[in-house]
């Protein structure tokens, strides 16, 4: 396979403001809305969702939030999570030892440097974010007043469709650059036996990260992921969210030619898609694997950041 | 009433550790365990939890986690979350204005700084953790090595119950030092038509805090909450953890005689209890006021952190 | 006095422009220069300065970094230095105790927070920094790529001329919004048998802020301090720097119609002057009344923080 | 050569107590006393030492503080400074746009992760401190009571002598583990014309970090540094402080029998030694070589750190 992303269509910046205007949903739930494709998850849609949990299992679907993580902040600027005790010999809060001894710690945290939700004001282009909100009045040294991850605050909680892509393809992890098209989503949740219905979370698993926390050699280059066609895809089926296994759900090629992340563009700012990086379905697939059933009850609560662009969080499946 | 916490019977530190000896769960589950309570929420209790959402209804149970906390770091040594923005004009990770742009942020938190579980390892007396491990291998520079909130990655997902006190005194919020007896817990909960069930996660009501967040004089003086009787009644009735809207579920009267947590040296060490600190109960004790339904989904998933004592949190209530 | 800044001249934007490019030392010292009236401080007045200790006594002119600084995060967005332990109990770096034992910690400082300079890329009008560069390519998500504190690595070091107001003025401090004018400096000054010279940098103490650290009242309102009219005294004079024991050198009166902050306008973005705030004068101040002698060596060494627009400081003064 | 600490005679525990008490400043300069060797430097050395002082040149002996340093967190739980711009972009306090703009920052700092100095309180055995304390007096989780690094804030201020091993042996930087010993010290410092005086800190150049910084292979192993001999001859000179360009002032080799930091042990608890690690003689040494004068006037402050048992520290020499 010669190029990373071998097989991804090119587009340019005037394709992604084109097909940015046809898949919008500005307007579409109001001009205050701050929500996005989160509107499609109705209460009978958490409802309904809540049915699919038979056997009561529970998966975490984040990785751990330590400094091991993903990230080398000599190259991305983002560094790992620090987490740092700050009392553990037991003082009482004076100094004084009392009668009981207690320990405590801290979190130093990118919110999206760990498992994470993208808040709507993560990122956009030609200065407006979703919903036509211009970055200036949405972002500023205090926080995002427009779109915040607090908006999130309640939750997202709705059907969790998992689409293994490695299994399906017999492999343990997708190989580097490996492309993610529509008709991939197609097959393999054809193959799990799921029909796409407005308001899922689509639970995209490359087997990436997971396998290189694990140690396994992934190869170098890119990240595997969706590529810029699948938003139409997740338009057509009304996916409230995409959650992945890797750094930035979509595929990461070689730095080229044309917008690096036209995904993202389109998805976040456009269509005001929720977006969640850095999972980990290891628990979830191999449940799956065994019982055949490739859906769940997702549950996933942002912290309640006011004026957060993203959150660090722990997701769960349950079952 | 004289005395911020009347009513409150006196226990001494030879009182405590008799009756921790009582209600002990050391063992229960092993001598391995670090879950403590949270083995009473067995998977047939997830499962069952899950079909009381009735209308997809959701509530955050958190305060925002941000500068207006209720710590004062001067007296508690405990500082308030720190929320910044690190980018948010837009340059890529290399300083050059890329196609798009995007913002991102850090936040810096006490793990028990707002809405948060205590972990099992957060506190202890004479030497041992819960399940009889000693602090010093339990506990080092690196985190905790036994009972870490890690170990409550894939959440805490059961029935919650609403011990709405102020509303069934037919007041806002309690009075500083209020304390709350088993006989009181039983009036509030049978009123609510609430028969508490193994595996139950309690959701106690005080009101203070969330009433001086909105501005409200709360009065001077200790937290209103469970007197250290309360640790029989939550063994009797095989609660799986407490959650409340104060600093420590427990009341606090003026600093006296005799120790001033027992209710937490009671639970966390000797019945591995579950206890969550600094919730928000507003939005789903008016909900339960207006449909009646005192009972709700609780679902709660801390960071996974390795070696945390405790971690902030965002849970929610679905009906 | 009615008018906390009583005494202050009013100057609009259109005022601080015109003054701003009769003093503007823009091209002084080459086009790419970035230390501004440091270049002021030349080699033979590094040396001539260490001649002016004589006892070898020293003073420590910095605040405590620690949580009772002078901000208030909730207004001013600064919050107070945090310090805390990461290790005490003395776990070697694997958690298995060692020989020794050892204890770690670490802060966390927003740079203008305690005592510190001012980078000349803190601040700015109608786009553009000192010496002519526009915001956009000095400042990134990744530091100042432009007049940076690390230009200063190797120091400040010259003579030190306390000017002590509220001894000169027979008080212990100055009320609030007490404006400091030319005729000011040149009284205090001449009354310390101080003539001013290039290089020279200027120790201005007000007494407020350590009066207040103190407990006393020091009034409500604004901060005493320079008035913008010193711009023009300091650039005559060739005074490389100005450090003050206030919040922001200048003083602060009321909100009100005009420009809040003409001074630091015309002194970071036009002279390139650099700017010390929140500084302690209280040890230094005493021995120069003891001895009579109103100069020293003056030495502050802010970190090497590649792409800082400012740094914690503790800066001495040798007499 | 065999053996990364080929050379450097074995000690072990009993070996250290004995020589210890030989060595020990306990008490030397009274029972409360928190300075140590610093009280060598009288006010008579601090005045000297600015006469040597003749061009006025100054010398950062600082690394950058940045995430570039030389830790790696997932191994020594060390993690590198972060620095993040809080403001850039110029939002006024409130979020609205003043008539100005102004950029803030921040940075976050182990106390030991840059270049610093040791306090007192860092490093003990036998469960006392320096001076006889007891670590449990000494260090809280609110900081150390006693031997703070706060001790500092008035600064070292006293003649540097630089002892510049790989010019003298006439190298880039010291091999991985080489060990400089008493008659090293006598021979290089010899051989600059330098007599070491009482009061003097002691500059040890080994090469090896700065040089690792500008990409040179430095070769695997621990690091060179003094033997634990030199602690007796750092006694007998009177040295007040030895600061080093290596991780541990001392030498580091393969883990092996006996304890892994003997001098850290004699130096910081015995004789009340001020350490400072990770600095950077590069520019100093070179401009020593070219005016064959070693000698310059040091000038450190710490950061007022109350409870600190470290600093981030730009030292500075002056020639």
């Amino acid at each position: 396979m010669e190029g990373a992303a071998m097989g991804t269509p090119p587009i340019d910046l005037d394709g992604i403001r084109e097909l940015g205007r046809e898949l919008s949903n500005w307007g579409r739930w109001g001009d205050d809305d701050q929500l996005g494709t989160l509107n499609l998850i109705t209460p009978q849609r958490v409802s309904a969702a809540t049915r699919l949990v038979r056997r009561g299992a529970r998966f975490a679907l984040s990785i751990p939030a330590d400094e091991n993580g993903p990230h080398d902040v000599r190259t991305s600027g983002r560094f790992n999570p620090i987490h740092t005790m700050t009392r553990y010999r037991g003082d009482d809060p004076h100094g004084r030892l009392a009668e009981f001894r207690s320990a405590e710690d801290m979190v130093i945290l990118g919110t999206h440097s760990s498992t994470h939700f993208d808040a709507l004001s993560h990122l956009w282009y030609d200065d407006l974010l979703y919903n036509g909100v211009h970055h200036e009045s949405a972002l500023t040294a205090w926080g995002a007043l427009h779109c915040s991850i607090q908006n999130l605050a309640e939750g997202v909680v709705s059907r969790g469709v998992l689409a293994d892509l490695p299994r399906h393809l017999g492999t343990d992890f997708l190989p580097p650059g490996h492309p993610v098209r529509p008709a991939d989503l197609d097959a393999v949740l054809d193959a799990a036996g799921i029909a796409p219905e407005p308001g899922d979370v689509l639970l995209l698993r490359t087997g990436t990260l997971p396998a290189q926390r694990r140690g396994a050699d992934v190869g170098a280059g890119g990240s595997p992921g969706l590529t810029w066609e699948c938003a139409r895809w997740i338009r057509d089926h009304g996916i409230a969210a995409v959650c992945a296994d890797n750094f930035a759900v979509e595929v990461l090629g070689p730095a080229g030619r044309g917008p690096r992340i036209p995904f993202h563009m389109l998805a976040i700012r456009d269509m005001g898609l929720l977006l969640g990086e850095l999972f980990d379905f290891e628990g979830l697939a191999e449940d799956c694997t065994r019982d055949g059933r490739y859906e769940c009850l997702f549950v996933a609560a942002p912290l309640n950041l006011p004026g957060g662009v993203g959150s660090p969080l722990n997701p769960l499946a349950l079952k």
